[in-house]
């Protein structure tokens, strides 16, 4: 049901912390921790003795302890400790998962462990950086990532979801330049002397017409990096390229929890064309009321479908994007139960 | 599952406004809303591109735009506009129903559209209208509209369920004279010199013995007209021609919700023997409480059917109306069935 | 999927009055009433005219009237009264249960008539008996009496869930000498000169090491029945029979609700070696904070039980004692299964 063999984020790295945090991810219970020396672990949020969760457990050094029985596990998951018994049997452990602390957040592999490879991480390290005001946010979304997935790669919503933060009138028509690559696909559009969406005319302080870009890539299975920006129109060379711009470099991070529900990080750090202070709170803010709006709409759709199961959704041109992506992940789901052990 | 070559009450006058309603009729999801020329509209609520609600769009001239992606349809369900996009594929649609408004009701057919004939909408034109002060209401039920039905059909119930308002002693042993007739059954009782009922009593400012009627009609599948009405004993003619009484002009009208849920609306035009202003408030409150009462009662009955689905029934001489009643739906749904293509 | 022929606490006698009582007891609702005679009474809860919850209804002499259309039935289920109807059809009735009421609590049978014996009911005399001050109380627990019988089977778990409570440290490596009986098993537990445990130390006051029994019987299917106590360490004779002891003398009693529920009752009738006022009650305060913890620990067991039904747990030497009733009841199980017909 879900891609395996991909990094997905599991927590922030505020999230982490030595007290256990439970959380589903791809439909697998999991326990995250800080262990004592600082670093993160995943194990299954299971005791192998008799079934109780893991995260109600105390963290110790070199590992956690079920409060039920008092069962101790190292990082990989091995039982190391059962009170009142000296020996312990082989299979006496819990499922441990890769986990790799990077840019602010514990991103978890939860797929073959011989084909993780940390350098495949999609690459924020703008979140939280140096001259990187950033703006961030977590939505817990009773909707299956698939339908976020769509959203964000059709910004022809824009105008009817978001009148009053992200709409740009210019937006239904421009539709964008999509290129696949072997990670996902790049959609890049450009408008040239437009007015600024109100989001972008609050943050950049445009008083005039705008060049605005959005030069964007759909990581599979479910990173959106959309580095947008406006710039004054008129100027030479790209817009993107050129001084005196406002610069939002986001990131949206999904990460399926059931097949009804997703774990949805998202970050925004930016560039201002000016020192106001105050502005990444009021571009923070503009976003939260803009994904409310999307997680309206999106999680009254998941209901509409959960009523009508059989019914198709049926194409218009703007789904060029999304149908692309679908297409895609279809396609590395078929490739992962392809290689699965029967 | 449901009776779908019927009208049914879909919504009050009032309830239909430029803001579009979302209700589920039949087991299925419908957008009510009255056009900018005032006339009702009933669309599948589901758009047929990704299928979000259209109840939260928004109503234009000519029909109802999807909050979504911004298409367009018009009353007849037909896409006529698709931002970004000339051409609209013929495919493009959703379902629409026939709705007409009549005596303060929008009435729908879901059914075969060739059956449909607004004549055979059953004739509420008392409600509200001049000389007939009317108390109304709506319930949400959580019980299967059968079992209200039941519960209208068999008066045997005032007596316990309804001691404080509707009770009347002498209704235990006063079996009506049942008919069947092509759409239905009528029942019509007498019961001569009785102490009236609190409601009778409190709503005609009876001081001594009352006749007492119920002329009913049980209009398959799911509306119960009940003419009841008391006037002093004594009197020369059939009890509710005679001057003096108390008329009570009643209409539960029951649109399935779903299987386990009822729309329930129901209009109680009156005219009194006096002018004592207030009364109708007061009796709507009455109806108000009994009503109350009914639905603890079959709620509770609901969820222990849910509880033991192989449990049957046994049926005592009370329940000769609705054995009837239920017989009749049984036959119509075998009919429906036998015609639908399979 | 429950022991069907064994006594179960069906409600306390305080629970028991003239209004009904509705409880689901091993999965099936039950009417549970005193009559005006004083004894109890237990009917199915589904009225056989329409399946409305008897419960709903008013107890009279002799037996319950439904709400809904006014059956009376007597205290053997038999029907035996239909307004507006003189004659009743044989097959008007429903099932009654054998309840017997017994020190303080009203005991339901509902398996096989022929094998209920009152004499196999599990004696609790010290329930508020004379000099036996007793603390009780009524969990209503979202998981599996099995469970929950696990964790009384098992008191590895002090240490860990209780620990400001009932925690021990002695506890975990004093394995309690087990033996089996034709209705259970025996677990006795002797700790010598050991600290006493946070509640014993309140309960009896003592200001140094003591003495640290418990003798316990599993009654199958679901009585844990435990008498613990401590005593000054040092004396000669058994510790439970020196002078100068604190004796608590606990029963929990389970009865399944459902697969998912069950009902907990446990009284806590206490000898205290002082006569400090308002002890009982610090104690009955001891034993709800540590049955909550257990509660929160088992519900939560439960849940990760149902989302990963395939997995098996892997026994550690600790679950001696609760493997072997967990064997015997799938035993007793198999056993009724065989005797009943097909």
């Amino acid at each position: 049901m879900f891609i395996r063999n991909a990094w997905y984020v599991a927590a922030t790295s505020q999230e982490l912390a030595d007290k256990p945090l439970a959380r589903t991810l791809l439909g697998e219970k999991v326990v995250l921790f800080r262990g004592t020396d600082g670093a993160p672990t995943a194990l299954e949020d299971r005791c192998c003795h008799r079934l109780a969760p893991l995260s109600l457990g105390d963290v110790e050094a070199g590992g956690i302890r079920c409060r039920y029985h008092g069962m101790k596990f190292d990082t990989r998951g091995q039982c190391i400790e059962i009170p009142g018994q000296d020996s312990i049997a082989p299979g006496m452990c819990v499922r441990a998962f890769q986990v790799v602390e990077r840019h602010g957040f514990c991103w978890i592999w939860m797929g073959r462990p011989d084909l993780a490879n940390a350098d495949d991480i999609v690459d924020v390290h703008w979140n939280r950086a140096p001259e990187w005001p950033t703006a961030s946010g977590y939505i817990h979304y009773k909707a299956n990532y698939q339908l976020i997935a769509d959203n964000l790669l059709d910004f022809s919503h824009l105008t009817f979801v978001h009148r009053t933060t992200l709409a740009n009138a210019a937006l239904v028509d421009a539709r964008p330049e999509i290129t696949a690559f072997d990670r996902g696909i790049r959609l890049n559009r450009l408008i040239v002397a437009c007015d600024p969406s109100p989001l972008h005319g609050m943050a950049g302080k445009f008083t005039g017409k705008v060049d605005f870009w959005t030069r964007q890539v759909w990581w599979l299975p479910s990173i959106f990096e959309n580095w947008a920006g406006s710039v004054p129109t008129g100027g030479t060379g790209e817009a993107h390229e050129r001084a005196g711009g406002l610069h939002l470099r986001h990131f949206s991070l999904l990460t399926p929890e059931t097949a009804q529900s997703t774990h949805y990080f998202w970050v925004q750090p930016c560039q201002f064309p000016h020192n106001e202070p105050g502005m990444i709170e009021k571009v923070g803010k503009g976003i939260d009321t803009a994904f409310a709006e999307d997680r309206w709409m999106i999680e009254a759709q998941q209901v509409v479908m959960n009523d009508s199961p059989d019914v198709k959704p049926k194409a218009i041109r703007a789904d060029a994007a999304l149908g692309r992506v679908r297409f895609m992940i279809d396609r590395l789901l078929e490739q992962e139960r392809a290689a699965s052990p029967a």
